[in-house]
């Protein structure tokens, strides 16, 4: 069996965290799994968006503790573990693909760290965020990076200090997914935000996203400075031409970069 | 007929987008000429409050794309345009008058981005807003360093990936606008906001925004090293020793600086 | 009388705002009184929360307007003022114990800004929230730096702007407050959450929050660069190991630091 396994289908991809028996737990081997497959999906130029979702009750329950109580488990293996899941979710950022999470079941400590390290987000009704490490005296300090992020300072602190379960309805509210749909349409309806997307020029997606986190942990006007000539370059570029002159002439663009 | 009218009503002035013919679109000429009218309100010490608005069926659809596609449209021309823009989205945050952006019908790029770099913002319940770039192959960069700073990492890439609209109410709910009312109802709402901000000391007022956009984008501590010397320097004012002692005897305040 | 009441129970202390005349004014000696009592926190190894709140009908109404009108009243009596102010409000996020603000009635100014700098709030259904300097010529400067990196900039710019009170609800909503329930509950409430995060390792919270403090206003690749280091070091701590070994044995953590 193999514990990640990456699908394609047409311009759209899924990264498909396959082992249920440890609800999908980070390993190292899995995490370098996934760093292997993002840097095969980055090369292929046929897809746009990567859907990154569970198999099993739960889309994923962060690290295995098994591992990181083991005999081995010293200094070097925990940096090591760290380390890799850390240029893992930065990486979900560098992608020129958007990546958007598919959320079942429950999301924890690393598991909700990989929520919010994607660009866009789906749950289920059913599904739960938390970040529980305070309760086994590991503070959840990498998942923290990306999530005060996206839901802000309060919200995050609560689920820090808590470790409390996070409904979808609050993840929505909060910011942390961008979509709550019933289970049985989970896969449906993010398929459907997956192919609106995917129907943009590709050039346009990656430049943009790139765009996107290039500027925004800039003070305001440092990110005008950056912002103002990037959209001068995306001007240039034949997809920009192409779509703006489909739009005044009021036809459908065909992208160089499809 | 001119593009850009400027209006003044005792203490609050109204810069008019007025070309519906292209809804309200963000020419050089336009911008151009809203920095000026902006000029002029900034050296005007009887205007305190700034509502910014367009006539016609939407409050602004962005730049003009036949200009974009024009054959004079070369590199030195974007530049021009985008450089030009940026300034003037910067230069409400330094306006010492308090800008209000008062939306109706649709919002989109450079439109949606310029509700978003107002300090506050009101709309009816059929407004929309929208960075729909992407679907023409120009992402919207500039209108997302506003959009980001005021909504938030998940929902600007939700609006910057998918290009949809969304409505009056999500953007209350995401803090985009400030305030969500009737139609019939946009003018009366927003004077009335304006009218209440225009009833405080003009010095306070632009002393605070400056104070507010000095700190906004600094660490924690070094906003509180800014902060603590602004209040320090704002209590020693004129108006505010009469605000104060106006408080403590309980009487109405007489600002020197109206 | 005592104007602020420090009082400790197991685990969780209450600082106590006693002042009803004033509405809990914070005055110098107040503040100085404040610091006192978080060094002294700070110091006891057996507290892990510490609750904040106000005796008589309000959380608290900022500073005395009176002792700030009064003829000694001059910069240098400012300035130590609002020093000792940003010094006080800094140091609740330096506190190793988790600080939580009990909110009833108002909280205005620097009482707003007291909620704001607490890591956690619970207020009750009645409470309300406002920065209303600008009403009396005196910008709320040092409370919009902790508000509008808790709720954002359009939200806090409007509170700022206008002086309106915020209900418990759109406190909420806001993300200013974590929790909004009935009066009478309020002191259970509040202890419950509390004592929930009491239940943890001490050692872990003070990481924890250290941590996060550490990071927020970092960029992303700098904040993981910290994290993970972070969560290494905390691995490798007795109550990591302690409460990761009693989660694969299906047992509950005796913690080394209680």
């Amino acid at each position: 069996m193999k514990e990640v396994i990456l699908e394609r289908m047409g311009p759209i991809a899924h990264l498909i965290l396959n082992n249920p028996a440890t609800r999908n737990a980070l390993s190292l081997p899995v995490i370098q799994s996934i760093l292997t497959h993002l840097d095969e999906v980055a090369r292929d130029p046929g897809v746009r968006v990567l859907i990154v979702r569970g198999e099993g009750p739960a889309f994923c329950a962060g690290h295995n503790l098994k591992d990181m109580v083991a005999p081995e488990a010293d200094l070097h293996a925990h940096r090591r573990l760290f380390s890799t899941c850390s240029k893992m979710m930065l990486q979900l950022h560098r992608l020129p693909q958007v990546v958007i999470a598919q959320v079942h079941g429950i999301a924890t400590a690393a598991g909700c760290q990989l929520v919010a390290a994607c660009d866009l987000a789906v749950a289920e009704t059913g599904a739960k965020f938390a970040t529980p490490g305070v309760k086994i005296g590991l503070f959840c300090s990498t998942p923290m990076v990306p999530l005060v992020r996206v839901i802000g300072r309060r919200r995050a602190l609560e689920m820090l200090l808590t470790g409390r379960f996070v409904s979808a309805q609050e993840a929505l509210d909060w910011g942390l997914v961008n979509r709550v749909v019933p289970l049985e349409r989970l896969p449906e309806e993010t398929m459907e935000l997956a192919e609106s997307i995917a129907s943009f020029s590709r050039f346009t997606l990656a430049f943009g996203k790139e765009a996107f986190y290039s500027q925004v942990d800039l003070d305001e006007r440092a990110a005008y400075d950056f912002a103002k000539e990037a959209i001068v370059m995306n001007c240039l570029a034949d997809d920009a031409q192409e779509g703006m002159r489909a739009f005044v002439e009021k036809r459908a663009p065909i992208w160089k970069h499809r």
